[in-house]
């Protein structure tokens, strides 16, 4: 029931946004009765923040397994790089940008997601540089591998309001290149 | 009196957000009457864009003056990348985030801020461009410029729930120094 709670209001907050997305429309499309939700979400805020902590965490936790499945050398900085960008545009990161977005004028919910981001920044961060091989000993090798997360949150963000797949894998390509060249030379 | 509902806008966009921006809320911190105000602008869809459009032009003029009084060569990269990132961190970038993200599911207000997104976009890229004194007949320098913009992009959107300057700062120093390399490379 929990799994649909998530499922429900992740689709909803991608769907409707933040403000168009109530506990009634969750309860009717999770096909779970006010009491039961009530009983583990209290609150909008609660629901919300909790569902994208679970899609977060479950779609990371498949992103890894796929950079795991990578075979070594040849152009793995480059699917790596293509893997991470189609992450940050997929349906989940439109829906932690709702709750970002909203928690920016909404102090009670930025209590809670505040430390929700830094969590997965730094799952995001442990991911990657593993992914890629970078030895963050090695100076500016840590701010490549933080670059790399904010470009593909940037993207992300772009690809939000149009299709934006051909520019960013244009672009990513050309990043990949680079950071293999960078992570080479540190 | 239109600067004054236009500056009025973007600051209950930055305080409140999109949903807590009224036409009203606008009229009375604007000073301006509420005919006045129908009569300029008839929706709250057309006060909100064109609000954010002047603003968005007014700031990017502003920083296309600072980037141009820079001095040439030294560190005139990282001069411009740093202000491109403080630029992308200001009230202006997080008054378009609540556009932006707004639009994402509302038909209507899309249809007026993609063609807006489209010219902004096109702006930034060819005064970023040419403020880097990017070639970019040369193979991937047009990829890094786009880059560049995608990267203050994502910072911007991190710095909107929390301060990040520090983090950025080391960010953008790393990349103005990859881009200079890879400029002298290409």
């Amino acid at each position: 029931m929990r799994a649909r709670l998530m499922e429900a209001t992740v689709e909803l907050l991608v769907e409707r946004g933040f403000a168009g997305t109530t506990t009634t429309l969750v309860s009717e499309r999770a096909g779970v009765s006010r009491g039961a939700q009530l009983h583990h979400f209290p609150t909008k805020n609660a629901l919300v923040v909790a569902a994208v902590e679970h899609l977060t965490e479950r779609r990371g936790e498949e992103l890894s397994r796929a950079v795991d499945a990578l075979p070594a050398g040849g152009n793995r900085t480059r699917a790596v790089v293509a893997m991470l960008g189609d992450h940050f545009a997929s349906p989940v990161f439109a829906a932690a940008l709702e709750l970002w977005v909203a928690a920016r004028t909404d102090e009670a919910l930025l209590a809670a997601v505040a430390p929700l981001e830094q969590r997965v920044g730094r799952e995001a961060h442990r991911m990657t540089a593993a992914a890629l091989g970078a030895d963050e000993s090695r100076p500016g090798v840590r701010e490549l591998v933080q670059a790399t997360l904010d470009l593909v949150r940037g993207l992300g963000l772009a690809s939000t309001i149009s299709d934006d797949s051909t520019r960013r894998r244009r672009i990513l390509g050309e990043w990949a290149d680079v950071l293999d060249r960078e992570m080479a030379r540190a």
